[in-house]
């Protein structure tokens, strides 16, 4: 048996077990300081009641016949899609319910879409970037080309007509740098993909941190995106379910390559390689988009938005440069006095306690940037932001 | 973007929307007609009480912020794990804990393994088979042979030395056939993998039905096996969890092919495209090998295996060849009279009105068996072999 060699050109990501070991050592030789952590990636805030209810009344069905669920349809359960389907409807952007996929979290569904796509194709990524988008195509052996995201654009980077694509991330808002593309600059990207028959693979895991109503939360406010985009939602940061796993991916019946139409292979695929969402998670899930679900999960994204308006105004106060912390949970500043990632990374660490995530992990140029994240305790949040007032004042 | 054409090479599966047609149809004809359903392939007993109540203790533990779980180890938590690890030990398999890896399902990860392997394997299949085998493969691009399972071998084939196979799918207790491989044949299999480099993948899903302690539940009963096969197993007809999604997969550090380590692949994969299980879900699947939990669910194995004994015994009345239904839910019969498969489905429906599933459905093999399973309710198994015994005395 020959295994698949591309594994061995995924580089290993030290980026997390070296913070942790920097850290443990601070810790250990420090032992009376309070490390304060806002390089967290996940979630604090625990699952809103109604959404606790309704897992624990469909973990009882389960225990009765008459209401218990085996196998359900891999797609995903019409009672959950209709009201993403709704959810959609709100920002005017119209889906069959066919078009609407049940996942078990956007992360999963990044990866398996690829089995749609042959090896012989160019993807386009930015940089800096979620790593998942390069781990996963360098794993199937695909040509993978970089687009510079940096200060000179905003890190919003523009498709630049002279470079050929096939495979094109988007993620917006961003994951490192929170920067969000607006209505022009994704209609850019949308033409630039149906001209050149290129599809987009649009992560809208945050969307949910927008407030402007200017700024578009899906890719299918525009106009062109449903013949050449797929989108990727989930849970994990709207209604706290990195634990719990469950999101959505969208694939437009409009989509077709070769004359293949993508959703019906995407159903071929789910229905071939998955099982579908827990009955119980879904119903959770469904939960989350009851006008009380709405209500509850805005409260706590309305505590992670001020934990971020506290990290940009203590940042603005200081003039160093940041994006993000607006319609994201993530806050991108440039390292101050021309440090390196790792130099700030330190400095913070031995003269606030204060815990972050390199820039440079997330690419080359994210070198000289640093991520705070709001996913802390708001106890947390203000007491890292006075450190840095009385060390930076 | 150049799709993945190997998708064009998947056969549609008419079987189950052809059944589904057939009995509307009949049922339409003749509204008075009770039909009993006996092709059914999923559970149909509730979760154990034990299972319920973690689940609801779990779902608790997530609305509350001290106990609240965020993002888990995408390889399952340890609390599960070491409970798998004992489970095993009964069966005198020693494992360790990082050779365990919690799945959301056999089905899944029977896909997703494929990951690991190079396009270029020429991939061994039983005939007939669980088509998932096949069509993952398929949409891979991989060559398939077949090695042919039939009455003269019991249904149990044995490995070639003149055919050259490089990834080997075994099924024991067999879905369709329910043929339980001995010790002595799987021996046969595990030398041939190690003598020939190749590696087999080992579907357990149905271990849970076998009562006869000699024979093997886990390929790792069997010597040399850690060195060349993979285990899929499943809570879904163990523990009724078709609809809440838990399953395991065992990949030990022993197998190296190129002088990689498989269990580091298969890691990394996890690690990249799967976010591991909903921790609900993994306690509710640690309550099922809780000493209550293995009571409770060794009394609806038992319901269902007294399901099986009533038709195999009905069968052995009426000297109907059969196979299956000691260790396993299937029960696979020879249809009477030379009958093809399809012949015996209408020629059951139009005449005791039990639905079961045509052997041909499975493969060239499967043509003049039939499959009936022993998930129905004890009331309409009963039913339905009182029919066979009017109809066929």
């Amino acid at each position: 048996m020959n295994i698949n060699k591309n594994y061995q050109n995924i580089s290993d990501s030290y980026l997390f077990s070296t913070i942790a070991k920097k850290v443990n050592e601070f810790a250990s030789n420090n032992p009376d300081k309070k490390i304060i952590r806002l390089g967290i990636g996940d979630v604090t805030l625990p699952l809103c009641k109604v959404v606790v209810e309704a897992l624990k009344k469909a973990s009882e069905e389960m225990g009765i016949k008459e209401t218990f669920h085996g196998y359900g349809p891999e797609q995903g359960y019409d009672f959950l899609k209709t009201k993403i389907q709704s959810y959609y409807k709100m920002h005017n952007v119209d889906l069959k319910l066919d078009e609407i996929f049940i996942s078990d979290g956007a992360k999963s569904d990044l990866g398996n879409i690829l089995d749609l796509f042959d090896v012989d194709n160019t993807v386009l990524v930015p940089d800096p970037v979620y790593p998942v988008y390069v781990d996963t195509n360098t794993m199937a052996g695909r040509k993978i080309i970089y687009i510079d995201a940096n200060a000179s654009n905003n890190f919003l980077p523009l498709p630049d007509k002279s470079v050929k694509a096939d495979i094109i991330y988007l993620c917006s808002p961003n994951n490192p740098t929170g920067a969000v593309y607006n209505k022009e600059q994704l209609k850019l990207w949308v033409d630039y993909a149906n001209e050149n028959k290129s599809i987009i693979l649009f992560d809208s895991a945050y969307e949910c941190f927008i407030t402007d109503e200017n700024l578009p939360r899906s890719i299918y406010e525009i106009e062109g995106a449903k013949t050449c985009a797929i989108e990727f939602c989930s849970l994990s940061k709207m209604a706290g379910f990195t634990g719990t796993r469950c999101g959505y991916t969208v694939v437009p019946e409009d989509i077709v390559f070769d004359g293949v139409i993508l959703n019906k292979m995407w159903l071929r695929r789910q229905t071939t390689k998955f099982n579908g969402v827990p009955y119980i998670v879904q119903k959770g899930a469904e939960a989350v988009f009851t006008p009380e679900g709405q209500k509850e999960i805005q409260e706590n994204l309305n505590y992670y938005k001020e934990n971020a308006k506290i990290i940009s105004d203590t940042l603005t106060k200081h003039n160093i440069w940041h994006i993000g912390g607006k319609h994201s949970p993530y806050i991108w500043l440039k390292c101050p006095n021309n440090m390196t990632s790792w130099e700030f990374f330190d400095y913070l660490l031995n003269n606030m306690q204060i815990v972050g995530t390199p820039g440079s992990g997330f690419g080359k140029n994210g070198e000289g940037y640093f991520r705070l994240t709001s996913f802390g305790s708001r106890e947390n949040t203000i007491e890292a932001m006075k450190r840095f007032d009385s060390f930076l004042k």
